[in-house]
């Protein structure tokens, strides 16, 4: 089972090798309330020399690792395993606490007030970059999926107006298909084979990045242009997807691209933004992006200002606030004018984003007091409807876990969908019996007359023969009257299903806009019915409670809550829907959340990231930092022998990336008294450069290691394997104190989880140590060791942790 | 001097006895680097016994202060006092991290799963109440202006049409000056003589507030009822004033109130919401309150919760900011709901606020790319124009601290603005020569016929004989062509020079609505001279300049940044203008910055408020927390003589509030090892209930404390005077393991500003406390250690403590 879990992972392809290795570590289950007198007892008969500690006690390894090599096929057949109760260990945790060890506070406090105003200016500079790059794309997206999707529709229609009259229209159902799957496969293999990390909508990566975790691959040049790619062709290959989402990613990954000055799959570096190197400020800008992405998807600035917020912000900071949103308004304003200027309209800056829900006019569209319970009740269906749709999807994604997970086989399938999409799609405009007259106001790009009367369209190929986006408008703004009823509800009801079977599917792919679009066709459903039962003129129209259906299907779906609200204000271009669609919203999330949760929370479950949520569970209060602690620690002294480092490095157990600085004081059977912490990626440029006590005397006139060697070799820090080492040199020593954090963080043994949980989410921390009394170390609790406690339906439940 | 700055300060009346008696305090210069080791020295010569410190070296007396007695009024004659370099030691901080002692953690315990549940529903009740309070609160004083000021104008407009013929018109001056005069002479009476916090805007204080100060009595019942019906009197009055400002005020001390279930003011307890009885749950309440009330001021609940976040969270809190924005929402609703029941169109929610811009309709006032230079341009006259207003206003103020401190002289600087203001319109009123037609579909309200001819009336008067809400529409929407360019030249010069007169007056008013008509005013001024000068349809409508002007002016004189652009998007009501409206927001803030700071912030300065920035000053990192702390600290016993406490407490040259509890080791003469922290209040509970551990070991049948004594206490603790402690109770023992925090956050000497910093402020901490390698308390960081070093015009600067 671990091995089909890694192949359908987000973090899949460059880790396995890393991942088996660490596959042997030291399994034993930890007992929750007595866990600390056991680790106590074992810390005492593990104290060797200044290295005090082998394995990491609270790890728990999946059965199936143990039992691997006896039956290796018996994960397929046994029953569907419960991946969201495991937490992975191969994710790591973004650094997002600055080191400020001695050569960091040097620059510091060598560079002027000038110097600090530079950097700022230069700050803006990358988020105004980042909001022009990211609208081009937007741009170019948009531009693409709508010449192409031309050509497809128009090709397609005049071939059924040609076949309607002489009755082939099997032939015309055929192309279609094959063009779908076509175009489809080519946007499936990319992804598939080149960088599995670019299917689906991206949302879900991008949050946990925010939240802090680091996902392999997930800010790459590579997975952008995949990403992009891929968006297109699915879209084109009239899947039911949208090309919102995957905006966010692209957005995402523009930011992490430009503010670091340097790309290094190009290989070039443009010696711009070096201070910038460093998961710090690289989250910030990252945030930046994912709320260009947004405000160039949704035209939707304010909402993507907060969705960073929502997903990212663990200490609201006022510049990077005003950053963020500078970068979102610069992104709607560079895709709104090359649009406007695209569409021969030049200069026209009213009609942002990339889906446009077309203006709302307040005189038809005013709501009334008695209209709100009408809401709320159309909020739950949603979030009924919401959780059925994450229900369902949630069971094919383990599904697709177990048994789809080789990329041919994700391709065959993403084909299967196209070509099903495209069958049912003919299928229902064929049997539909709905004509609608063609007035020369109506927004129809492709009317098909198929078999209606001249002069009259079909009304369900306005909905299925045409892009989502604008399927989507048309159900907002169309004359009431131009759908009926039974056209609206098997609409609904195929797209539900089909919207469903295709987020997961190994295409880049959004959910927003099939959200939309269902919960549009089943409100405009809600909004004729209402008409029809009572006589007053306030029903008349069905796109206002199109716009509610559609919010309250999407808050179903997705569970954002607050930036969601602003996205969906924003983008109808209405104030006064604030209060109806927050009240949709909250109640979609309320009934929702009681069965199932959002769709994004889930795939983030199925990939066990250790996702750290907004506050400790509730009733955690009674779980101290020393039952939470990994324990014991691995230390190092301040003054450490090459040779232990390398070793504690190599040392594929235990893995650990954070090692507290003691010094020793009573002997070896104590643990020493903290006095820093270092990082592995620090340690293995330390070793790369030979900073060694001994050479240092030797080479006296050799430069000193500066700042720019760690910024260098940010991100892709070597692995410590490829780091020779001599046997002499093993003997060596090397001075730890000027490079570590001499100040970290530190909480006595009894602190309570909610209170180690606030400090950790706050400060963004990576490694918190856990000192006694005497502040000697005696634990150190990182980002899984919090993941690990969830609020589950009995309670505080514990996650296990595991090396997939 | 410091007496004359106690009396007009936010805090002069009842803690004139406490500061002056704390006001013996030891006096030393602080140098800035080497200070560590003096008081390193001076530590080891105080140490007596457990109580190791005696006075709080890092004070720094007023030279007034120790002169006082020789010279009492020389303070009047000395060159105008540089308050903001002073950092005043009365304010004390909110406790917002929660104190985890025993007792609380056994609470949280025993609570079930169903008990947080009950707990998070009470939060959502009490936030809808405080929306739905606020919402009328707001809906009274937009009733009551308009009722009274449609009266007065009403038997105005009468006199002076009655006079116009006949030539009596200096009666209805009279009339005019007399009516505002005496409007404003009540309001001014209530805020001079009964609650001077209530004066100005109060969104200042409420800054204060969500920053974590304590400002005292600015969330009382009585300074809600002195605020609410001054700023009626100061609208009815006629000053150039907004009634927009104080319902953040109101807001704020609504959900202040009805988040504790009781009111001490009017000695009712409902027994309600006793667990939200502590500063973190109701800072937490008053956040939502204060966005309650900028969204029924402005119908911006989106703005109301970002102006919240920006001035308040120290750390984002997803349910939280639910809760806010749902609070806000409800003070809309509310508020939308009662005025269109009053307007006798119940169930039209389309308008809401208090100030309503009007719909700006797309279709009029699209604008293009090349307007953008302008509205840039424009945003710097904003900034230039804020600034002025704001270096007027500064030493108008400090003007006002030295000379008009009485209440009487404040009443009757109060009503010399309102006759003055009333002279000024008249005056401009009758030589303006600028008459328009009056056309049915004009929305004057009041037109002024004065020497027109007949079917016309006096424009002038329609900006100045007016509430300015009406005025500021009537810029915004009136048709091209109703203003002259003289006129509103005119207007603008006298109603600049008139609203920075009247802002810092002892009445209750805002300073939204003057500023966005003195840039509305100028805004449309400009557009009409670019119509002039042009012959393009597009630059047609002056009202979107009014806007852009308005936008401009607001900007450059408060500097909110975030917030104000999504209010000013929701009070239009439209999102096309998001962009330019930031830009200029972004240009006036960045030009008026160059100059002088935003308003408010002059305000809190000029209160030498601790108040914390977002972050450190930028080229702080030499500094670290040894230089920071106060030193020595006063540390307790873990268990402490009830003498020594009653001394401590009773100390008024030291006034601390937390105390480090601590465990002695080697004996008397080295710091002992930090086990906990105390606060003032809680010694004050403990001592009012006498938990002695003899008294204990006697009455073992008496029940044991619990936190509900504490809620009880809360939050006006008693003075140490007010407790009598006998002489043989001062040789007991107390025991303060149960009540301590048991594990505060700690950091080590060499830690840096920015960093010590980033705790404190992402926490909400009151106390730090600094240790040594080995655990030893050294040292105490609050927020005035922080708050003193501070950005100036040549680099890091440090402000001086004073007890003022």
């Amino acid at each position: 089972m671990a091995n089909i879990t890694k192949k359908v992972s987000w973090s899949s392809r460059a880790d396995d090798s890393a991942a088996a290795a660490a596959a042997a570590a030291a399994a034993e289950e930890t007992p929750l309330l007595n866990g600390s007198e056991q680790r106590r007892f074992s810390r005492q008969h593990s104290g060797r020399g200044s290295l005090c500690q082998i394995g990491r006690l609270s790890t728990v390894e999946l059965e199936e690792e143990i039992t691997e090599d006896e039956e290796p096929h018996r994960g397929q057949t046994r029953e569907i395993p419960h991946n969201e109760k495991l937490l992975s260990l191969k994710y790591e945790g973004l650094d997002y606490d600055n080191i400020e060890n001695q050569l960091f506070l040097e620059e510091e406090r060598r560079m002027s007030h000038m110097g600090f105003r530079c950097l700022e200016i230069s700050r803006w500079v990358v988020c105004g970059l980042i909001g022009v790059l990211t609208g081009l794309i937007a741009c170019f997206i948009d531009i693409a999926v709508e010449k192409l999707a031309g050509f497809k529709y128009g090709v397609i229609k005049r071939n059924i107006e040609n076949f309607t009259e002489t009755g082939g229209l099997s032939i015309s159902l055929i192309l279609w298909g094959g063009f779908n799957a076509a175009v489809v496969m080519l946007g499936s293999i990319i992804v598939a084979v080149f960088e599995p990390i670019a299917g689906g909508s991206g949302i879900p990566q991008i949050k946990c990045y925010l939240n802090g975790v680091k996902i392999p691959r997930v800010v790459r040049l590579k997975t952008l242009v995949v990403k992009v790619v891929g968006v297109i062709c699915s879209v084109v290959g009239g899947l039911a997807v949208g090309k919102e989402g995957p905006m966010i990613h692209s957005g995402a990954v523009v930011a992490a691209g430009v503010s670091q000055g340097r790309s290094t799959s190009l290989k070039r570096d443009f010696k711009m933004f070096e201070y910038f190197r460093r998961d710090t400020e690289k989250r910030d800008f990252v945030s930046a992006g994912a709320a260009a992405g947004v405000s160039a998807a949704f035209g939707a600035p304010v909402g993507g200002v907060l969705f960073s917020l929502e997903e990212g912000a663990s200490f609201w900071n006022q510049m990077l606030t005003w950053r963020i949103f500078f970068a979102s308004m610069i992104s709607t304003f560079t895709l709104n004018f090359f649009l406007s200027v695209y569409h021969e309209n030049p200069g026209d800056l009213s009609n942002p984003g990339l889906i446009n829900f077309g203006r709302f006019e307040s005189e038809s569209l005013e709501y009334n007091f008695y209209e709100i319970p009408l809401f709320i009740a159309m909020g739950a269906i949603g979030g009924l409807l919401g959780a059925l749709f994450n229900f369902l999807n949630y069971w094919l994604t383990i599904f697709r876990i177990r048994y789809i997970h080789r990329p041919c086989l994700q391709v065959m399938e993403a084909m299967l969908v196209a070509a099903v999409t495209a069958t049912v799609s003919f299928t229902m405009i064929y049997f539909s019996t709905d004509c609608q007259p063609l007035v020369p106001e109506s927004n129809e790009e492709y009317p098909l007359q198929l078999f209606c009367s001249d002069g009259e369209y079909n009304a369900m190929a306005s909905a299925f023969f045409n892009t989502p986006e604008r399927s989507v408008r048309s159900l907002f703004h169309s004359q009431p009257g131009s759908y009926n009823p039974l056209t609206l509800g098997l609409f609904t009801l195929t797209y539900f299903f089909l919207a469903c079977w295709t987020y997961g599917l190994a295409v880049s792919a959004g959910v927003f806009i099939p959200s939309l679009l269902i919960g549009a066709a089943w409100g405009r459903l809600c909004g004729i019915m209402l008409a029809s039962i009572s006589s007053s003129s306030l029903w008349a129209d069905p796109g206002k409670y199109a716009l509610i259906g559609a919010a309250a299907q999407l808050g179903g779906i997705v569970r954002m809550t607050l930036s969601l609200t602003v996205i969906m204000v924003e983008a109808t271009g209405n104030v006064t829907y604030g209060l109806p669609i927050m009240l949709v919203l909250m109640t979609a999330k309320i009934v929702g959340d009681f069965f199932i949760e959002g769709l994004y929370d889930i795939h983030i479950k199925l990939q066990s990231v250790p996702f750290l949520h907004w506050e400790a569970p509730a009733t955690s209060h009674w779980l101290t930092a020393r039952e939470l602690m990994s324990s014991p620690v691995t230390c190092l002294n301040r003054i450490e022998k090459v040779g232990t480092i390398v070793d504690t490095l190599s040392n594929t157990s235990t893995n650990h990336n954070g090692f507290p600085v003691v010094v020793q004081v009573h002997g070896n059977d104590e643990p020493g008294k903290l006095c820093g912490l270092i990082l592995r990626s620090q340690l293995i440029v330390l070793l790369k450069h030979k900073v060694f006590v001994e050479l240092a005397r030797s080479r006296l006139t050799q430069r000193k290691l500066q700042l720019k060697d760690f910024r260098d070799a940010y991100p892709r820090f070597p692995p410590i394997q490829s780091i020779h080492v001599s046997q002499d040199e093993r003997e060596c020593m090397m001075d730890l104190t000027e490079f570590m954090n001499p100040t970290p963080y530190t909480v006595p043994q009894d602190t309570s989880l909610p209170r180690v949980f606030k400090l950790f989410r706050a400060l963004g921390l990576r490694h918190l140590v856990v000192v006694d009394e005497e502040n000697r170390v005696v634990g150190l609790v990182t980002r899984k060791d919090l993941a690990r406690y969830h609020m589950g339906k009995h309670g505080l439940e514990e996650l296990q942790l595991a090396q997939t």
